[in-house]
C-alpha cells in the first residue's frame, strides 16, 4: 500500500461535503484541516445531481472550486464515484435501475443505494459519470485516487428487480452449462423443483413460509457477490484505462460480498470505515464483553484483504439517523483510542468521518468532529491532540506489518450458508467470537484468515495454531490441505458440524466430520441440537465440568493416537468423549463435539504451544496487544479499553514513543490511554 | 358554544343506530331515552348505503321514521353525514377513491374510513350525498346539528392513493413555488436528493432501510392534515350554504390533523369521544400512573381547540372489537366519574356511546348502555343516576370558564417532526406527561395550549408559568414572544433538546437552545442520548440526588444573573450544569438539560410561584381539582379515581351541588365518588 | 378399518422417496425394511415431475422399478398424488395457480403447497396425472392404496388468488341464495358495508387496520374447507371411479379443514402424521405441561374423525427445516413411546417418516431412521425392536376399540370463529388442554367429539360426561341434543361465553347463555374481561378460593334446583354466583363463569361420577392409561412420559403382553416405558 498511496508515515484526513455547505465557509475549514495536521479529504461520493444535474449535462464548477482551495492548504484530494445516490431526475426516468423487494415492492428515491447492479442502463449510466469524471481530473494532482461507489452493500444486500432475475439466470447457465447440473447442485428433485427450461429459473421469491431451496439460497449470495464485485470492477476498469496516477479503492466490509475477491480484482488496496460506538446500541451479555474492541476484530478481517489498508471514515462523534441508530456520544480519549486502533491492526491511512455535522438529511446526528456551529468543541481538541501524536511517531510504524502466531479460519461458503441454517449458523459467530475474545484477553495477536480453494500451504504454515470452529462445508481439497499444514508442524482446532456439507450446502453421505476424519481420527455416533428444552449437558474437560451449548456431537474413536480430553456429563451418552485430540505428524489435531465458549476456548488455548509475550508483558485482560513489525524492528501498542485506570507491567526497558520516554516495571495506564513501545 | 347548541344547562344524549335494530323497537328505546333524561340523540354517521343504496338513488324513509319518533319523546337529532365509510357499489366502481398504504396495498372494504381525502371523485360524491341529506333535513326542527364524517384521521393517518401523491405535488408548488426553495426547505442535496422536475416530487414512498427525508416527512404530515381539513371543509361549507339553523362539527382528536386549524375554519364548535377505558388496555408501569386520568390531559388539549365542547362518544361499558381491543367492564362508579370527568374540563353536551351493543359486525365488543338483549344492567342505572344529578345542578356549571394558571406549551411542528425523530420525539410524551401528572397531584389546575406563529403576548400572560418541555423546533418570533412573556412577569420552563431545529426541521448553524439561549442565558457545551449502555448521569438538584434520563446537556453559563441550580453527578461531566435560573425582568427562566420526570417536575414545581388552592382544600393526590369559574363565581369539582375513600379536608364552609348540603372540615370522598363545590 | 386395508394385524411401514437416491441403493433399503418387519411403503406423494416431467409427457420407469424391487421384499406400497407440489413447468406455464397473500403477493415455486385449489387448470392438471398414475398402478397387486397430495391445509391455509375470489362469489351465492341474505347473515348494515351486487362480494382483502367483517371471516373460513375438500373429492373420485381394489386416504389434520367432512365424504380412512417431538420447540409454561403426551390430544382427535386410523408420518429422528424448525434428538425410548402412544389410541398401521435422511433440500435435518450415510444408529435398533414388540402381540390390539367414559366436545364453528374473537378464542384451547390434563393425569381415558347438528343422542349418551368449555356459537338445536342427554342422565359441564352467538357468529338478542339458560337454570347478570390489568377475582369452591384467568361472568339463579357451589371473591361482584349444577332429569348440568384450569377441572372431576380405573391400578401421573376393547377383552395400555422411573400398582394380575408374563401388585415402569396389560 506505501508503494500506492505514496506516503512516508501515516496520514489523516477527513470526509468533506462542499456542496453541503455555503462557499463562504470553505476556505476556513480547509485551513483549520490543515491546522490540525490533515493531509487528505475525501469528497464528492453523493454528489451525482451537483455533476450531472440534467441527464447528460456535466458540471464540475463546484467541485473544482473546493478542489482549488483544498490544494491551497496542502490537502490531497480523494474523490468518490457517486453511483451510490442516483438522482431523481434518473430513477424517474429509468424506475427499473431501482432495486427491489423479494414481494416485489420497489425502492424508490430518497434513501441511499436503492438501484440496482445488473440494470444495463444504469451500468451504462453510471460509466458515463464515472467516464466524465475521471477524465475531468485525471490531470488534477491534487486527485490522487479514487473510491468507488460507497458502501457496497450497506443498507442492503439483496436485490430482486428484472435485471437480477435475468442475470441471475445467465449467471446460473455459464456455472452449471446444463440445467441437469443446476438440478443435481441444487438437489431440485426434493419437492418437484425439477427445471426443465432456463426461464423458469429465477432468484428466490416469495414462497409459502418464506422456505427456499437452500442450495439455490447459497448460489443467490455468489451471485450478488459477482453482481456486486462486477459493478465495482467496471468503474475501476474506467479509472484505471484513464489514469494511472490515481489510485482506486472503495470502503466498506458489508454482506453478501467477497471482499477479498473484490480487492484482488478492482481495488489498489481497501478502505474499511470504523465506526466502534456502534458497541454501544448493541446488545453484547456476554461474559466479557467485547464491546469496543470488537472493532479489532473486524480490523483483523479487513487486514486480510491485502495487508495493510485505510479507514475512510474513522468515527469523530456519536453516530445516529433521524429514525434509527442512536449512539450516545464517545467518552473523553475514545476517539484517540480507537484512531489507535486503527493504527494497531494495519491501517496506513486514516480519514475522520466528517468534518462537520450536517443540518440538513437523514444524517444530521451523524456528527463530525465539528457541531453544526464550528463552535469549539471537545472531540476537535483530543482529535488534534492525536493528529500532533500520530506526526510525531508515524514513521516508525507506517507500512509496518501485523505480527500473528494464531489464525481463525473463515470462509464466505459457510457465512452464507449458514445465514439460512439455523443448525450451525448462529455458531459461527458465537464461536468466532469466543475465539477471538480467549485470544485478545490472553494477549496473543491473532489473524482472521480466509480459506479459499486456492490457499497455499505456504499461507498457513506461518501460524502455529488455526481455529476452524464450524467449517460444515469443507472440501476435499481443503481438508487435504489442512492435513498437511498439521503434518508439517501446526495445531488445528475443530468444532461441531464440521465438514458434513458439499460446496453446494448438501450433506454428504458419509460419517461426519466427512473429509476430516481421518486427520482427526474420530466420526460423530450420535448429535443433537441444544434448545434450552432440558438441561444442557456438560462436558468435563481439564479437571472441570462446563455446560454445553448449542451442540452437541457424540464422538466415537476411529484412529490410533487419539486422546480423549474431554467426555459428556449429564444425559444419555454421559462418559461418551466429546473433546479429542491428536498427534498427528509432527502437529496436533484437536475436535470438540460442540460449540466454542470462552471458557472452552481458554482452557484449549493453555493446552496449545502458542507465543504468548508473556516474557515480555503482564498485562490486564482490558489491554489489548498489538505487535507489528517493520525491518526487523518490533513495535508493541498496548490499547486500554477500560474507563478504569490498569496497571502492567513491562518487564524490560523501552521506549513509549507517544512520550518520547523510557519506561519500565509496573507502569499505569489512565483510562482509554494508548501506549506505542519500541 | 352556549348560543351555538342554544341551551341554559348541560344536556345529556346518546348515539343510535336504528338500522342496526328493528323498526318495532325504536319507539321503546326513544321512550326510555327520555325517561333517562336524555335530550339529544346522534345518527346516521354510517349508513351511507341507507341514504344512497344505489348511485344516485337517495332514500330517507328510515331515518325520517326514526326522527319523526324521536321528536315525539322531545329528543333532539344530530346527523352525521355518512363519508367515514363509503358503500361497496361506490368503491368496487371507483376503486381509486380508496385509501393506499406507502407500499402500494389498497385497503379494501370491510373495515371503516378506507377511502382518501384528495380523490376528485370521492370529494364528488360525498358532496352530493351531504348536500341530499342537508336539503332535506334542513328545516326539520327536530335536526339540530351536524356531525362530519366520523373520527377524521381515525384507525389510519397516513394516505399514499395516486390522488395523495399528485395533491402533495400541487401542495408543495403552492407552498414552495420553485423547485429551488422546496430543494432548500427539504435539504435535497443530502445524499442526491435534488429534484429538478416537479413530476419526481412524491409523498414518501418505500425507500431501502425505510427512512425518509425527514423534512418532506414533516411536510408530508403536513399535507395530511390540510387535506382532512380540506375535506371537512367542503361538507363545512354545504351544510353552512344551505343552513343557518343547524350547527356543524366533528368528533375526533387524532394523529396529523391540525384540530385548532380545523376548528377554526370549518366547525362552531369541537366534539370528543372520551374512552377513559382505554387505560385497561394501554400499559403504565410508571410512578404514579395517570391511567383513567389521563383523559384528563386530553380533555385539557380539547380545550383548547375553541374553548368548551361536547363529548359525542361518553364511554358507557367496556369497549372492544372482535379481532383488536380488549378492554375489561368499568367498575361501580366509574361511568358516573368520567362523565363529570368530562364536565369538569368543559363539555357542556355529553352524548353516551351507544344505546344498545350491536349484535353484528367489527364492534359487537363495544358495549352500549343497555346490553344486547335490553335486560336490565349495572350501567343503565348508574348512567340514570347521572343523568337526574346532572339535571338538578346543570346551569350553574354550564358554559362556566375552566381556571388554570400554568400551562404547558405543545404544538404541531414538534409533534409531526419529533414522529419520526428517535433523538427528541419520545422526550415530548415523557416530559408533558411528568408535568401534568406533577401538576394534577399537587392540585393545579393547567391548561395544554397550543403554540403558533400567530400567537399573541395576551394568550399567555395570563398564566403564571408556562411549561414548553423540548420544542426542537422553536423559530425567532416564538422565541421572542416566549422573551416578552417572561420579561413581563411570566416563569417558564424549558428542557433539553429545545431550539436547535429550523422550521423545515433542519438544525440551525448556531449554539443551542438557538433563539432562547439569551432567554436563558446559557448554551450547551456537550450532549449525549442516554440509551442505557452506560449507568445514567444523576443530577444534584434541591439537595437530592436524581437519575437522569434519555438525554443530557452540559450547560454553560453564558449571561449574568444565571442561577446553577443543578449540577452533573457520576459522570465526565461530574459538577457541570444541568439546570439553571435566570431572572429576566419581572420573570425567571429556567432551563434543565435533561428530560423531566414526576419527580423533577414535582421540585420545580415547589420553586415556583403559582396558585395551588392549599389555602382552600387539604386533598390526597388520588383526587383531582377543576376549578370552574362563569360570572365571577367560582366551582369546585373533585374527582376521586381511586378505588380506595379518601379522607380530604374543606377548609372553610361550601355547599356540594349534588347532595345540596354544606360540607366543611374532614370529609371522606368514596370510591370513584364526585363532589361539585360552590 | 380392518376391512379396508385387509389386514389381521397392526403393521409398520415407512416412507422411501427412491427418486432422491441412487438406484443401486434401493435393493438394500427394501431388503433391511423387510427385515426391520416392515410391512408397507410409501412413495411418490412429491414426483409430479417424474411422472411428468414434461406437460402431457408421462413416465413411470423409475418408479415401476422401485415398487417391483418393494414387492420383491414382499412391501405392499402406498402412492402419493403428487399435487402438493406442482413442478416449475407448471407454476411458469400457469401462474394464475398460484396460492396469493391477502395482500397480493404470489407464492412462488421453491417451497410446497404453493397451489390454490381452486384454479381450473390446476384442478384439470390434477385430475391428469391422478388419472395416469391410477390407470398405470391399478392393477399392480403391490400397489394398495393412495394418498391424496399430502398433508391438505399444512403450510398455509388461506388462500387468496383470483380463482378463490370468484369460486367464494359462487359459494355465496350458492349458500344464501340472495344477496338480502348474505347481507343479514355478515351483518353488513354495520358499517355501511351492504353488498348490491355479486361482483362486489370477495374474500377479505386488505383493509385499514386488518379488521375484517368477522362474520364473512367466519364464511371464508367454511368456504377454505369447502375447497380443499372438494379438491381431495375430485381426486377420490378418479381413484374409486378406476379401481374398487385400492383404498384411499389422505394424511394431515391442519386448520381451516372439516376433518370429519372430509373423511366421510371422500376417504376410507384418515391417516394422520405424528411429530410428538415438536413438544420441544413449543414453549408450555404451565403447571403440568403435556409436552409429548399432548399429541395423545391430537390422536384423540383423530380418533373421532372416523374411527381407528393410520399414521402415515410416526416421527423416527429429530425433525427440522434448514431455517426453521430445530428439534433436538428424541431421548433412547421416546421413538418407542411414541409408536405405541398411536396404537393406544387406535392407529392400526403405522408408517415411519422416513427410512433415510435426505442430503438436499429445505429438509435435510428432518431426519429419518437412517442417517444420511446408513451407518447404524440408535435409532434403527430402538425402531427394530420396537418392531419385534408388534409383531408378537398385534393380533391382540389391531382393530379393537377406544374406551372413553367421557368427552370432550369441540366444533369447527367455535374453532373457526375463535381464530379471530379475542373475546373468547383462546380459551377454546386453555380449557381443552386443562380438561385433557384433569382427566389424563386422573386416568380417565377421554374422547374428543366433534358437535354437528346432525348429531344424535345415540352418538353422547355413551359418555358418562360431557364438557363443552365456552362453545359461543351454540343452536337451537345443539341446546335441545345436550339437554335430552342430561335428562336421560348425562353430566354436562359448561363454561364462560356458552351460548351468545348465532350460527353466523352474530350476538343473540338475548339473555346468556342463550338456548341452554334453561338447562342450566342460570343468567348472566354482568360480565367482564380480565387482562390483567388489576388483580384477577377469586372463586371459593369445594372449599378453596382459586384465582380465576380470562374472563368472569357473574351468575344469577333463575330456576329451581340450582346449587351454587362456587362464589367470586376479591371483587365488587364478591359472594355473587360463580359455578353452579343443576339435577335435570336423571343427569347434571353445571355452569362455571370463568375459563377452565387445570386445578378447576380437577376439583369438578371429583364432584362427578365417572370410571376411573382406581379399582384396577394405582398410577402416577405421569403414567398415561389407554384403554381398548376388542370382542368384549379389555386391553390396558400404560405409557411413561417421564424420564424417571414410575412406581405403579396392578391391583389385581395381569398379563404383560410384551413381555409375555403375569404382572401384579407394585411394579417399575422404566423412562419412557410402555406395558400392554391383558
Amino acid at each position: 500500500m506505501k508503494e500506492v498511496i505514496n506516503e512516508k508515515a501515516i496520514q489523516l484526513g477527513v470526509c468533506y461535503y462542499p456542496e453541503h455547505w455555503p462557499e463562504e465557509l470553505w476556505e476556513d475549514d480547509f485551513k483549520r484541516m490543515k491546522e490540525m495536521g490533515f493531509k487528505y479529504v475525501r469528497m464528492a461520493e453523493f454528489a451525482w445531481t451537483i455533476f450531472e444535474p440534467v441527464e447528460g449535462t456535466f458540471e464540475f464548477d463546484l467541485f473544482d472550486h473546493a478542489i482549488e482551495l483544498a490544494q491551497k492548504y496542502d490537502l490531497k484530494v480523494i474523490m468518490g464515484t457517486p453511483t451510490a445516490t442516483p438522482p431523481a431526475w434518473l430513477t424517474e426516468k429509468y424506475p427499473e435501475v431501482l432495486n427491489v423487494s423479494r414481494d416485489g415492492v420497489r425502492y424508490n428515491h430518497g434513501s441511499r443505494r436503492h438501484y440496482n447492479y445488473n440494470s444495463e442502463i444504469y451500468q451504462s449510466l453510471s460509466k458515463r459519470i464515472v467516464k466524465q469524471m475521471v477524465e475531468h481530473y485525471k490531470d488534477n494532482p491534487t486527485v490522487v485516487g479514487w473510491q468507488i461507489d460507497n458502501e457496497i452493500n450497506c443498507e442492503i444486500n439483496e436485490f430482486y428487480s428484472d435485471a437480477d432475475h435475468v442475470k441471475f439466470r445467465e449467471w446460473a447457465k455459464e456455472k452449471y452449462g446444463t440445467l441437469d447440473r443446476l438440478n443435481e447442485a441444487w438437489g431440485t428433485v426434493f419437492w418437484s423443483q425439477t427445471y426443465t427450461d432456463w426461464k423458469q429459473v429465477y432468484l428466490s421469491r416469495a414462497t409459502v413460509n418464506d422456505s427456499y431451496n437452500p442450495h439455490q439460497f447459497l448460489d443467490e449470495k455468489r451471485f450478488i457477490s459477482d453482481s456486486a464485485i462486477h459493478f465495482v470492477q467496471i468503474q475501476s476498469d474506467i479509472i484505471r484505462s484513464i489514469t494511472t496516477e490515481q489510485w482506486v479503492t472503495t470502503n466498506g466490509m458489508f454482506g453478501h460480498l467477497d471482499n477479498h475477491q473484490m480487492t484482488e480484482e478492482a481495488l489498489d488496496f481497501y478502505a474499511y470505515d470504523s465506526y466502534p460506538n456502534f458497541n454501544k446500541i448493541i446488545e453484547d451479555n456476554s461474559f466479557m464483553p467485547l464491546r469496543d474492541r470488537k472493532w479489532s476484530l473486524n480490523l483483523s478481517t479487513v487486514r486480510n484483504f491485502g495487508g495493510n489498508f485505510a479507514i475512510f471514515e474513522q468515527q469523530a462523534g456519536p453516530g445516529g439517523w433521524v429514525n434509527r441508530i442512536a449512539q450516545p456520544t464517545p467518552l473523553p480519549g475514545q476517539l484517540r483510542l480507537w484512531t489507535f486502533q486503527s493504527i494497531a491492526h494495519g491501517a496506513d491511512l486514516v480519514l475522520y468521518f466528517r468534518w462537520r455535522t450536517a443540518t440538513m438529511g437523514s444524517e444530521i446526528y451523524w456528527h463530525g468532529i465539528n457541531d453544526y456551529h464550528n463552535l469549539p468543541n471537545r472531540r476537535i481538541k483530543e482529535i488534534k491532540k492525536t493528529s500532533e501524536e500520530i506526526q510525531r511517531l508515524d514513521s516508525s510504524i507506517f507500512d509496518s506489518k501485523y505480527v500473528a502466531n494464531a489464525a481463525i479460519l473463515t470462509d464466505y461458503n459457510n457465512e452464507w450458508d449458514g445465514e439460512v441454517d439455523t443448525w450451525y449458523g448462529d455458531f459461527l459467530g458465537e464461536s468466532k467470537e469466543a475465539w477471538f475474545k480467549a485470544f485478545q484477553y490472553h494477549h496473543i495477536p491473532v489473524d482472521v484468515v480466509n480459506v479459499t480453494q486456492n490457499m497455499t500451504l505456504k499461507e498457513l504454515s506461518r501460524y502455529q495454531v488455526l481455529v476452524y470452529p464450524h467449517a460444515a462445508i469443507l472440501t476435499e481439497s481443503t481438508a487435504e490441505l489442512l492435513t498437511c499444514y498439521v503434518e508439517q508442524g501446526g495445531q488445528i482446532i475443530f468444532g461441531a458440524r464440521t465438514g458434513y456439507k458439499d460446496i453446494n450446502g448438501q450433506t454428504y453421505m458419509k460419517a461426519f466430520p466427512g473429509y476430516i476424519k481421518d486427520l482427526v481420527g474420530i466420526s460423530v455416533e450420535e448429535y443433537t441440537l441444544l434448545n434450552g428444552w432440558q438441561k444442557n449437558p456438560k462436558v468435563m474437560m481439564f479437571g472441570e465440568e462446563i455446560e454445553t451449548q448449542g451442540f452437541n456431537e457424540v464422538l466415537q474413536v476411529d484412529a490410533d493416537g487419539v486422546d480423549v480430553i474431554g467426555t459428556f456429563k449429564n444425559c444419555h451418552y454421559e462418559n461418551k468423549p466429546a473433546l479429542t485430540k491428536r498427534n498427528v505428524g509432527k502437529g496436533k489435531a484437536y475436535y470438540f463435539g460442540g460449540v466454542f465458549d470462552y471458557q472452552i476456548a481458554t482452557m484449549l488455548l493453555k493446552d496449545l504451544q502458542v507465543t504468548n509475550y508473556e516474557d515480555i508483558f503482564l498485562l490486564t485482560s482490558d489491554v489489548e496487544l498489538a505487535v507489528r513489525e517493520k525491518e526487523g524492528h518490533i513495535i508493541y501498542i498496548l490499547l486500554n479499553y477500560s474507563r478504569e485506570v490498569q496497571s502492567i507491567e513491562i518487564k524490560g526497558k523501552m521506549e513509549n514513543l507517544l512520550e518520547n520516554r523510557i519506561v519500565s516495571g509496573e507502569v499505569e495506564m489512565k483510562a482509554y490511554d494508548v501506549m506505542i513501545l519500541k
